[in-house]
Protein backbone atom coordinates (compact mmCIF):
# COMPACT_ATOMS: atom_id res chain seq x y z
CA UNK A 1 0.00 0.00 0.00
CA UNK A 2 1.53 3.48 -0.92
CA UNK A 3 -1.27 6.04 -1.04
CA UNK A 4 0.87 8.96 -1.13
CA UNK A 5 -2.05 11.37 -0.88
CA UNK A 6 -1.69 13.79 1.97
CA UNK A 7 -3.80 13.52 4.87
CA UNK A 8 -5.90 17.35 5.19
CA UNK A 9 -5.80 18.99 8.96
CA UNK A 10 -7.64 22.26 9.23
CA UNK A 11 -7.49 24.66 12.63
CA UNK A 12 -8.95 27.95 13.02
CA UNK A 13 -5.08 29.08 13.45
CA UNK A 14 -2.15 27.47 15.03
CA UNK A 15 -3.94 25.68 17.71
CA UNK A 16 -4.24 22.81 15.34
CA UNK A 17 -0.63 22.09 15.30
CA UNK A 18 -0.81 20.25 18.37
CA UNK A 19 -2.72 17.34 16.36
CA UNK A 20 -0.50 17.80 13.74
CA UNK A 21 2.66 16.99 16.05
CA UNK A 22 0.55 13.85 17.09
CA UNK A 23 -0.19 12.49 13.98
CA UNK A 24 3.38 13.31 12.52
CA UNK A 25 5.02 11.19 15.50
CA UNK A 26 2.43 8.53 15.04
CA UNK A 27 2.38 8.48 11.09
CA UNK A 28 5.57 9.52 9.95
CA UNK A 29 5.40 8.84 6.30
CA UNK A 30 2.34 10.67 5.72
CA UNK A 31 2.02 13.52 3.73
CA UNK A 32 0.32 16.13 5.24
CA UNK A 33 -1.94 19.82 4.44
CA UNK A 34 -2.32 22.12 7.26
CA UNK A 35 -4.56 24.71 6.77
CA UNK A 36 -4.45 27.47 9.41
CA UNK A 37 -7.88 30.02 8.95
CA UNK A 38 -5.72 33.12 10.51
CA UNK A 39 -7.49 35.60 8.77
CA UNK A 40 -10.74 34.99 10.43
CA UNK A 41 -9.70 33.15 13.99
CA UNK A 42 -10.86 32.79 16.52
CA UNK A 43 -14.12 30.59 15.74
CA UNK A 44 -15.14 30.05 19.45
CA UNK A 45 -16.82 33.35 20.17
CA UNK A 46 -18.62 32.83 16.82
CA UNK A 47 -21.99 31.17 15.84
CA UNK A 48 -22.81 28.30 14.59
CA UNK A 49 -23.59 28.90 10.51
CA UNK A 50 -20.63 31.26 10.49
CA UNK A 51 -18.50 28.17 11.73
CA UNK A 52 -19.84 25.70 9.69
CA UNK A 53 -20.16 28.22 6.55
CA UNK A 54 -16.31 28.73 7.53
CA UNK A 55 -15.15 24.71 8.29
CA UNK A 56 -17.17 23.44 4.76
CA UNK A 57 -14.97 26.23 2.98
CA UNK A 58 -11.61 25.29 4.57
CA UNK A 59 -13.23 21.19 3.75
CA UNK A 60 -13.60 22.51 0.05
CA UNK A 61 -9.50 24.13 -0.21
CA UNK A 62 -8.12 21.02 1.21
CA UNK A 63 -9.92 18.69 -1.60
CA UNK A 64 -7.84 20.96 -3.93
CA UNK A 65 -5.04 19.06 -2.62
CA UNK A 66 -6.49 15.97 -3.28
CA UNK A 67 -6.24 14.69 0.46
CA UNK A 68 -7.33 11.32 1.54
CA UNK A 69 -8.53 11.89 5.14
CA UNK A 70 -9.66 15.13 6.85
CA UNK A 71 -9.12 15.81 10.43
CA UNK A 72 -10.96 18.62 11.87
CA UNK A 73 -8.88 20.08 14.36
CA UNK A 74 -10.47 22.81 16.08
CA UNK A 75 -12.84 21.80 18.55
CA UNK A 76 -14.85 24.85 18.15
CA UNK A 77 -15.49 23.55 14.22
CA UNK A 78 -15.50 19.96 15.41
CA UNK A 79 -18.36 20.16 17.66
CA UNK A 80 -20.85 22.08 15.19
CA UNK A 81 -19.64 21.06 12.02
CA UNK A 82 -18.87 17.66 12.08
CA UNK A 83 -22.68 16.39 12.46
CA UNK A 84 -23.51 18.60 10.00
CA UNK A 85 -20.89 18.34 7.05
CA UNK A 86 -19.09 15.19 7.68
CA UNK A 87 -20.99 12.67 5.86
CA UNK A 88 -21.09 15.01 3.02
CA UNK A 89 -17.87 13.69 1.32
CA UNK A 90 -16.55 10.76 -0.04
CA UNK A 91 -13.49 10.91 2.17
CA UNK A 92 -13.57 10.39 6.16
CA UNK A 93 -14.20 13.39 7.72
CA UNK A 94 -12.87 13.23 11.38
CA UNK A 95 -13.42 15.27 14.40
CA UNK A 96 -11.57 15.82 17.78
CA UNK A 97 -14.76 15.19 20.31
CA UNK A 98 -15.37 11.47 19.81
CA UNK A 99 -11.58 10.57 20.07
CA UNK A 100 -11.67 13.08 23.32
CA UNK A 101 -14.86 11.85 24.75
CA UNK A 102 -13.30 8.18 24.50
CA UNK A 103 -10.46 8.74 26.60
CA UNK A 104 -12.08 10.92 28.75
CA UNK A 105 -14.49 7.89 29.98
CA UNK A 106 -11.44 5.97 30.06
CA UNK A 107 -9.80 7.52 32.06
CA UNK A 108 -12.45 8.54 34.96
CA UNK A 109 -12.65 6.21 38.07
CA UNK A 110 -15.52 8.21 39.96
CA UNK A 111 -17.44 9.26 36.22
CA UNK A 112 -17.21 12.65 37.24
CA UNK A 113 -15.69 14.29 34.14
CA UNK A 114 -14.85 18.03 33.40
CA UNK A 115 -14.71 19.56 29.76
CA UNK A 116 -13.70 23.30 28.86
CA UNK A 117 -13.72 24.76 25.78
CA UNK A 118 -14.93 27.56 23.82
CA UNK A 119 -18.01 29.34 24.45
CA UNK A 120 -19.76 27.90 20.82
CA UNK A 121 -18.15 24.29 22.13
CA UNK A 122 -19.42 24.25 25.33
CA UNK A 123 -23.02 25.47 24.39
CA UNK A 124 -22.80 22.65 21.27
CA UNK A 125 -22.76 20.12 24.29
CA UNK A 126 -20.58 18.19 22.01
CA UNK A 127 -18.46 16.82 24.80
CA UNK A 128 -21.52 16.13 27.07
CA UNK A 129 -23.56 14.03 24.56
CA UNK A 130 -20.25 12.13 23.36
CA UNK A 131 -19.35 11.14 26.89
CA UNK A 132 -22.70 10.16 27.50
CA UNK A 133 -23.60 7.70 24.58
CA UNK A 134 -20.14 6.10 25.81
CA UNK A 135 -20.46 6.22 29.51
CA UNK A 136 -24.41 6.80 29.76
CA UNK A 137 -23.94 6.80 33.89
CA UNK A 138 -21.49 9.69 34.03
CA UNK A 139 -21.70 13.07 35.23
CA UNK A 140 -20.58 15.66 33.01
CA UNK A 141 -19.53 19.33 34.33
CA UNK A 142 -18.36 22.23 31.13
CA UNK A 143 -17.13 25.14 31.91
CA UNK A 144 -16.27 27.97 29.05
CA UNK A 145 -13.32 29.33 29.05
CA UNK A 146 -13.23 32.39 27.01
CA UNK A 147 -9.62 34.24 27.57
CA UNK A 148 -7.57 31.19 27.64
CA UNK A 149 -7.10 31.26 24.18
CA UNK A 150 -5.78 35.11 24.28
CA UNK A 151 -3.55 34.50 27.45
CA UNK A 152 -1.79 31.53 24.80
CA UNK A 153 -1.45 33.57 22.28
CA UNK A 154 -0.34 36.39 24.42
CA UNK A 155 2.69 33.56 25.83
CA UNK A 156 1.07 34.46 29.28
CA UNK A 157 1.45 30.43 29.77
CA UNK A 158 2.19 31.11 33.82
CA UNK A 159 2.64 34.11 34.95
CA UNK A 160 -0.28 34.81 38.34
CA UNK A 161 -2.63 36.12 36.22
CA UNK A 162 -3.33 32.86 34.17
CA UNK A 163 -3.31 30.93 37.50
CA UNK A 164 -6.04 33.65 38.71
CA UNK A 165 -8.04 33.38 35.59
CA UNK A 166 -7.59 29.88 35.45
CA UNK A 167 -8.70 29.11 39.23
CA UNK A 168 -11.63 31.00 39.13
CA UNK A 169 -12.73 29.15 35.67
CA UNK A 170 -12.32 25.83 37.47
CA UNK A 171 -13.52 26.80 40.51
CA UNK A 172 -16.97 24.91 39.67
CA UNK A 173 -15.32 22.34 38.15
CA UNK A 174 -13.38 21.37 41.40
CA UNK A 175 -16.44 21.77 43.70
CA UNK A 176 -18.02 19.04 41.57
CA UNK A 177 -15.05 16.79 42.11
CA UNK A 178 -13.89 15.85 38.89
CA UNK A 179 -11.09 13.77 38.32
CA UNK A 180 -10.66 13.86 34.35
CA UNK A 181 -10.60 17.00 32.56
CA UNK A 182 -10.79 17.47 28.52
CA UNK A 183 -9.04 20.10 27.03
CA UNK A 184 -11.25 20.86 24.20
CA UNK A 185 -9.47 23.25 22.76
CA UNK A 186 -6.04 23.07 20.89
CA UNK A 187 -5.02 26.05 22.38
CA UNK A 188 -5.49 24.66 25.85
CA UNK A 189 -2.63 21.91 26.22
CA UNK A 190 -0.11 24.71 26.58
CA UNK A 191 -1.72 25.62 30.12
CA UNK A 192 -1.38 22.24 30.98
CA UNK A 193 1.05 22.78 33.91
CA UNK A 194 -1.11 25.89 35.41
CA UNK A 195 -4.62 23.67 34.41
CA UNK A 196 -3.11 21.15 36.94
CA UNK A 197 -1.50 23.37 39.59
CA UNK A 198 -4.67 24.18 39.76
CA UNK A 199 -6.90 21.06 39.73
CA UNK A 200 -4.30 18.67 41.89
CA UNK A 201 -2.07 15.99 40.99
CA UNK A 202 -4.80 13.33 40.63
CA UNK A 203 -6.89 14.92 37.83
CA UNK A 204 -6.27 13.17 34.48
CA UNK A 205 -6.00 16.07 31.41
CA UNK A 206 -7.19 14.40 28.27
CA UNK A 207 -5.79 16.21 25.16
CA UNK A 208 -7.58 15.36 21.74
CA UNK A 209 -4.60 15.61 19.65
CA UNK A 210 -3.17 12.19 20.68
CA UNK A 211 -6.62 10.18 20.58
CA UNK A 212 -7.88 11.38 16.99
CA UNK A 213 -4.31 10.67 15.60
CA UNK A 214 -4.92 7.16 16.61
CA UNK A 215 -8.62 6.99 15.15
CA UNK A 216 -6.87 8.11 12.06
CA UNK A 217 -4.25 5.94 11.62
CA UNK A 218 -7.05 2.99 12.31
CA UNK A 219 -9.12 4.42 9.43
CA UNK A 220 -6.46 4.86 7.03
CA UNK A 221 -5.35 0.78 7.86
CA UNK A 222 -9.06 -0.12 7.60
CA UNK A 223 -9.44 1.33 4.05
CA UNK A 224 -5.81 0.83 3.06
CA UNK A 225 -5.00 4.32 2.74
CA UNK A 226 -1.85 4.27 4.11
CA UNK A 227 1.72 5.45 2.58
CA UNK A 228 3.41 3.03 3.78
CA UNK A 229 7.09 4.68 1.86
CA UNK A 230 10.02 4.18 3.86
CA UNK A 231 11.19 8.08 4.25
CA UNK A 232 9.52 11.01 5.95
CA UNK A 233 6.14 12.72 4.36
CA UNK A 234 6.31 16.35 3.31
CA UNK A 235 4.70 18.68 5.36
CA UNK A 236 2.78 21.88 3.80
CA UNK A 237 1.00 24.74 5.74
CA UNK A 238 -1.22 27.43 4.58
CA UNK A 239 -2.76 30.24 6.54
CA UNK A 240 -5.33 32.66 5.27
CA UNK A 241 -3.55 35.81 6.87
CA UNK A 242 -0.01 36.55 5.77
CA UNK A 243 2.28 33.63 6.82
CA UNK A 244 5.24 35.36 8.50
CA UNK A 245 3.73 35.51 12.33
CA UNK A 246 2.52 31.95 12.31
CA UNK A 247 6.28 30.23 11.69
CA UNK A 248 7.61 32.16 14.30
CA UNK A 249 4.41 30.84 16.81
CA UNK A 250 3.75 27.65 15.31
CA UNK A 251 6.89 26.52 16.31
CA UNK A 252 5.67 26.67 19.90
CA UNK A 253 2.81 24.39 19.45
CA UNK A 254 4.67 21.97 16.91
CA UNK A 255 7.83 21.61 18.50
CA UNK A 256 10.03 22.13 15.51
CA UNK A 257 10.59 24.35 12.59
CA UNK A 258 7.84 24.27 9.76
CA UNK A 259 10.04 25.34 6.91
CA UNK A 260 7.81 27.27 3.96
CA UNK A 261 3.92 29.01 5.08
CA UNK A 262 2.44 29.72 1.99
CA UNK A 263 -1.10 31.85 1.70
CA UNK A 264 -4.16 30.44 1.19
CA UNK A 265 -7.85 30.69 1.32
CA UNK A 266 -10.79 32.27 -0.33
CA UNK A 267 -10.68 35.24 2.19
CA UNK B 1 -29.63 71.71 3.04
CA UNK B 2 -31.08 68.14 3.61
CA UNK B 3 -28.72 65.44 2.42
CA UNK B 4 -30.50 61.99 3.35
CA UNK B 5 -28.18 60.27 2.58
CA UNK B 6 -26.54 57.67 5.55
CA UNK B 7 -23.39 58.24 7.36
CA UNK B 8 -21.77 54.49 7.08
CA UNK B 9 -19.74 53.44 9.62
CA UNK B 10 -17.72 50.37 10.57
CA UNK B 11 -15.76 48.24 12.51
CA UNK B 12 -14.50 44.69 13.44
CA UNK B 13 -17.05 44.20 15.86
CA UNK B 14 -18.70 45.76 18.69
CA UNK B 15 -16.46 48.43 19.79
CA UNK B 16 -17.26 50.52 17.02
CA UNK B 17 -20.61 51.66 18.48
CA UNK B 18 -18.97 53.96 20.95
CA UNK B 19 -18.22 56.47 17.99
CA UNK B 20 -22.42 55.73 16.89
CA UNK B 21 -23.25 56.60 20.75
CA UNK B 22 -21.20 60.04 20.32
CA UNK B 23 -22.10 60.57 16.64
CA UNK B 24 -25.95 60.00 16.60
CA UNK B 25 -25.43 62.70 20.36
CA UNK B 26 -23.71 65.14 18.10
CA UNK B 27 -26.26 64.99 15.03
CA UNK B 28 -29.11 63.21 16.07
CA UNK B 29 -30.68 63.93 12.77
CA UNK B 30 -28.43 61.74 10.55
CA UNK B 31 -29.25 58.50 9.35
CA UNK B 32 -26.48 56.15 10.21
CA UNK B 33 -25.63 52.64 8.70
CA UNK B 34 -23.45 50.81 10.93
CA UNK B 35 -21.42 47.49 10.00
CA UNK B 36 -19.46 45.26 12.40
CA UNK B 37 -17.52 42.55 11.04
CA UNK B 38 -18.05 40.05 13.61
CA UNK B 39 -17.52 36.90 11.61
CA UNK B 40 -13.74 37.70 10.89
CA UNK B 41 -12.94 39.74 14.78
CA UNK B 42 -10.50 40.73 15.84
CA UNK B 43 -8.54 42.93 13.57
CA UNK B 44 -5.36 43.69 15.82
CA UNK B 45 -3.85 40.31 15.88
CA UNK B 46 -4.10 40.04 11.97
CA UNK B 47 -1.40 41.84 9.45
CA UNK B 48 -1.46 45.17 7.73
CA UNK B 49 -2.66 43.25 4.54
CA UNK B 50 -5.23 41.49 5.81
CA UNK B 51 -6.80 44.68 7.99
CA UNK B 52 -6.42 46.43 4.33
CA UNK B 53 -8.12 44.07 2.27
CA UNK B 54 -11.01 43.43 4.85
CA UNK B 55 -11.43 47.69 5.36
CA UNK B 56 -11.54 47.96 1.43
CA UNK B 57 -14.56 45.14 1.65
CA UNK B 58 -15.98 47.04 4.51
CA UNK B 59 -15.99 50.44 2.79
CA UNK B 60 -17.52 48.82 -0.86
CA UNK B 61 -20.38 47.44 1.22
CA UNK B 62 -21.28 50.78 3.21
CA UNK B 63 -20.97 52.32 -0.49
CA UNK B 64 -23.81 50.15 -1.46
CA UNK B 65 -26.30 51.92 1.07
CA UNK B 66 -25.35 54.87 -0.76
CA UNK B 67 -23.08 56.29 2.24
CA UNK B 68 -22.41 60.16 2.11
CA UNK B 69 -19.36 59.82 4.22
CA UNK B 70 -17.24 56.90 6.33
CA UNK B 71 -15.94 57.15 9.38
CA UNK B 72 -13.30 54.02 10.24
CA UNK B 73 -14.02 52.96 13.94
CA UNK B 74 -11.75 50.54 14.60
CA UNK B 75 -8.30 51.99 15.69
CA UNK B 76 -6.90 48.99 13.99
CA UNK B 77 -7.94 49.58 10.54
CA UNK B 78 -7.59 52.94 10.90
CA UNK B 79 -4.42 53.21 11.25
CA UNK B 80 -2.87 50.99 8.24
CA UNK B 81 -6.08 51.41 6.24
CA UNK B 82 -6.76 54.84 5.98
CA UNK B 83 -3.64 56.30 4.23
CA UNK B 84 -3.88 53.11 1.78
CA UNK B 85 -7.41 53.28 0.89
CA UNK B 86 -8.71 56.54 2.11
CA UNK B 87 -8.30 59.17 -0.90
CA UNK B 88 -9.29 56.60 -3.71
CA UNK B 89 -13.12 57.05 -2.81
CA UNK B 90 -15.21 59.96 -4.01
CA UNK B 91 -16.68 60.63 -0.08
CA UNK B 92 -14.95 61.39 2.58
CA UNK B 93 -13.21 58.35 4.86
CA UNK B 94 -12.28 59.45 8.21
CA UNK B 95 -10.30 57.09 10.64
CA UNK B 96 -9.89 57.63 14.31
CA UNK B 97 -5.92 58.21 14.66
CA UNK B 98 -6.12 61.74 13.59
CA UNK B 99 -8.96 62.86 15.91
CA UNK B 100 -7.66 60.95 18.94
CA UNK B 101 -3.99 62.36 18.31
CA UNK B 102 -5.40 65.90 18.18
CA UNK B 103 -6.99 65.74 21.64
CA UNK B 104 -4.05 64.41 22.88
CA UNK B 105 -1.69 66.93 22.12
CA UNK B 106 -4.12 69.84 23.33
CA UNK B 107 -4.90 67.48 26.25
CA UNK B 108 -0.92 67.23 27.98
CA UNK B 109 0.49 69.42 29.60
CA UNK B 110 3.76 67.82 30.24
CA UNK B 111 4.27 66.47 26.79
CA UNK B 112 4.57 62.83 27.35
CA UNK B 113 1.56 61.04 25.88
CA UNK B 114 1.42 57.43 26.26
CA UNK B 115 -0.90 55.40 23.58
CA UNK B 116 -2.02 51.64 24.23
CA UNK B 117 -3.98 49.66 21.16
CA UNK B 118 -3.69 46.38 19.57
CA UNK B 119 -0.83 44.94 18.43
CA UNK B 120 -1.07 45.50 15.00
CA UNK B 121 -2.13 49.38 15.91
CA UNK B 122 0.92 49.73 17.54
CA UNK B 123 3.31 48.48 15.13
CA UNK B 124 1.98 50.53 12.59
CA UNK B 125 3.39 53.85 14.90
CA UNK B 126 0.24 56.00 13.52
CA UNK B 127 -0.57 57.62 16.70
CA UNK B 128 3.11 58.28 17.41
CA UNK B 129 3.30 59.85 13.76
CA UNK B 130 0.22 61.77 13.95
CA UNK B 131 0.84 63.20 17.64
CA UNK B 132 4.42 64.02 16.44
CA UNK B 133 3.06 66.03 13.15
CA UNK B 134 0.79 68.03 15.35
CA UNK B 135 2.82 68.13 18.42
CA UNK B 136 6.73 67.82 17.17
CA UNK B 137 8.04 68.49 20.39
CA UNK B 138 6.11 65.62 22.35
CA UNK B 139 7.01 62.72 23.57
CA UNK B 140 4.78 59.04 22.57
CA UNK B 141 5.36 55.79 24.46
CA UNK B 142 3.21 53.06 23.21
CA UNK B 143 2.21 49.66 24.47
CA UNK B 144 -0.17 47.28 22.78
CA UNK B 145 -2.65 45.62 25.48
CA UNK B 146 -3.61 42.77 23.29
CA UNK B 147 -5.51 41.07 26.39
CA UNK B 148 -7.97 44.06 26.86
CA UNK B 149 -10.16 43.22 24.48
CA UNK B 150 -11.03 39.60 25.23
CA UNK B 151 -11.45 41.18 28.84
CA UNK B 152 -14.14 43.44 27.96
CA UNK B 153 -15.61 41.26 25.64
CA UNK B 154 -15.83 38.41 28.89
CA UNK B 155 -17.69 41.37 30.50
CA UNK B 156 -14.51 41.40 33.53
CA UNK B 157 -14.55 45.44 33.31
CA UNK B 158 -13.29 45.69 36.82
CA UNK B 159 -12.25 42.51 38.30
CA UNK B 160 -9.11 41.92 40.15
CA UNK B 161 -7.59 40.27 37.13
CA UNK B 162 -8.33 43.44 34.59
CA UNK B 163 -6.56 45.30 37.61
CA UNK B 164 -3.48 43.31 37.74
CA UNK B 165 -3.38 43.18 33.80
CA UNK B 166 -4.03 46.74 33.47
CA UNK B 167 -0.86 47.55 36.37
CA UNK B 168 0.73 45.19 34.21
CA UNK B 169 0.50 46.84 30.66
CA UNK B 170 0.46 50.17 32.03
CA UNK B 171 3.44 50.29 34.22
CA UNK B 172 6.20 51.02 31.55
CA UNK B 173 3.71 54.03 30.83
CA UNK B 174 3.82 55.14 34.13
CA UNK B 175 7.35 54.82 34.11
CA UNK B 176 7.79 57.43 31.55
CA UNK B 177 5.34 60.07 33.64
CA UNK B 178 2.84 60.14 31.02
CA UNK B 179 0.03 62.92 31.63
CA UNK B 180 -2.12 61.92 28.58
CA UNK B 181 -2.98 58.33 27.72
CA UNK B 182 -5.03 57.70 24.11
CA UNK B 183 -7.23 54.53 24.30
CA UNK B 184 -6.35 53.87 20.73
CA UNK B 185 -9.28 51.07 20.41
CA UNK B 186 -13.20 51.15 20.42
CA UNK B 187 -12.94 48.50 22.98
CA UNK B 188 -10.95 50.46 25.93
CA UNK B 189 -13.29 52.96 26.81
CA UNK B 190 -15.05 50.40 29.02
CA UNK B 191 -11.90 50.02 31.41
CA UNK B 192 -11.76 53.78 31.95
CA UNK B 193 -12.61 52.87 35.61
CA UNK B 194 -9.60 50.77 36.47
CA UNK B 195 -7.43 52.28 33.70
CA UNK B 196 -8.29 55.54 35.51
CA UNK B 197 -7.36 54.01 38.70
CA UNK B 198 -3.84 52.21 37.67
CA UNK B 199 -3.05 55.59 36.30
CA UNK B 200 -4.12 58.40 38.52
CA UNK B 201 -6.63 60.65 38.80
CA UNK B 202 -4.40 63.49 37.03
CA UNK B 203 -3.91 61.72 33.94
CA UNK B 204 -6.09 62.74 30.77
CA UNK B 205 -7.95 59.93 29.29
CA UNK B 206 -8.50 60.62 25.32
CA UNK B 207 -11.14 58.60 23.41
CA UNK B 208 -11.54 59.15 20.01
CA UNK B 209 -15.37 58.48 19.79
CA UNK B 210 -15.86 62.13 20.25
CA UNK B 211 -13.41 63.52 18.20
CA UNK B 212 -13.97 61.84 15.13
CA UNK B 213 -17.17 62.75 15.51
CA UNK B 214 -16.95 66.33 15.95
CA UNK B 215 -14.00 66.03 12.47
CA UNK B 216 -17.42 64.54 10.72
CA UNK B 217 -19.53 67.11 11.74
CA UNK B 218 -17.35 69.66 10.47
CA UNK B 219 -16.72 67.89 7.09
CA UNK B 220 -20.24 67.89 6.55
CA UNK B 221 -20.96 71.18 6.89
CA UNK B 222 -18.07 72.08 4.84
CA UNK B 223 -19.11 69.94 1.69
CA UNK B 224 -22.62 70.86 2.31
CA UNK B 225 -23.70 67.08 2.99
CA UNK B 226 -25.71 67.90 6.53
CA UNK B 227 -29.28 66.63 6.96
CA UNK B 228 -30.96 69.64 8.80
CA UNK B 229 -34.28 67.83 9.31
CA UNK B 230 -35.76 68.36 12.26
CA UNK B 231 -36.76 64.52 12.88
CA UNK B 232 -34.40 61.64 14.63
CA UNK B 233 -32.16 59.71 12.03
CA UNK B 234 -32.73 56.11 11.28
CA UNK B 235 -29.93 53.78 12.18
CA UNK B 236 -29.21 50.55 10.39
CA UNK B 237 -27.24 47.61 11.68
CA UNK B 238 -25.58 45.02 9.87
CA UNK B 239 -23.06 42.05 10.78
CA UNK B 240 -21.13 39.37 8.95
CA UNK B 241 -21.33 36.90 12.24
CA UNK B 242 -25.29 35.79 13.07
CA UNK B 243 -27.02 38.85 14.89
CA UNK B 244 -28.43 37.51 17.97
CA UNK B 245 -25.36 37.79 20.09
CA UNK B 246 -24.42 40.86 18.63
CA UNK B 247 -28.09 43.02 19.91
CA UNK B 248 -27.39 41.95 23.36
CA UNK B 249 -23.28 42.89 23.91
CA UNK B 250 -23.97 46.19 21.29
CA UNK B 251 -26.60 47.55 24.10
CA UNK B 252 -23.22 47.95 26.46
CA UNK B 253 -21.30 50.10 23.72
CA UNK B 254 -24.53 51.91 22.51
CA UNK B 255 -26.38 52.58 25.61
CA UNK B 256 -29.66 51.86 24.14
CA UNK B 257 -31.34 49.21 22.33
CA UNK B 258 -30.00 48.76 18.82
CA UNK B 259 -33.66 47.35 17.33
CA UNK B 260 -33.14 45.16 14.28
CA UNK B 261 -29.51 43.77 13.51
CA UNK B 262 -29.80 42.42 10.12
CA UNK B 263 -26.68 39.65 8.42
CA UNK B 264 -24.85 41.18 5.48
CA UNK B 265 -20.42 40.80 3.70
CA UNK B 266 -18.81 38.62 1.74
CA UNK B 267 -17.53 36.33 4.35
Amino acid sequence: MADQRPVGIFDSGVGGLTVVKEFVRLLPQENVVYFGDTARVPYGPKSQETVIRFSIENILLLLRHRVKLIIIACNTASSVALSTVGENFRIPVLGVIQPGAQAAAAATRNRRIGVIGTRTTVKSRAYEEAIRRIAPGASVFSASCPLFVPLVEEGWLDTPVTVQIAADYLQPLRAEQIDTLVLGCTHYPLLKPVLQRVLGAEVVLVDSAQQVSLQAQAILEQECLLNDRAHPGQLQFFVSDEPDNFAAVGRQFLGFELGKVEKAGYV
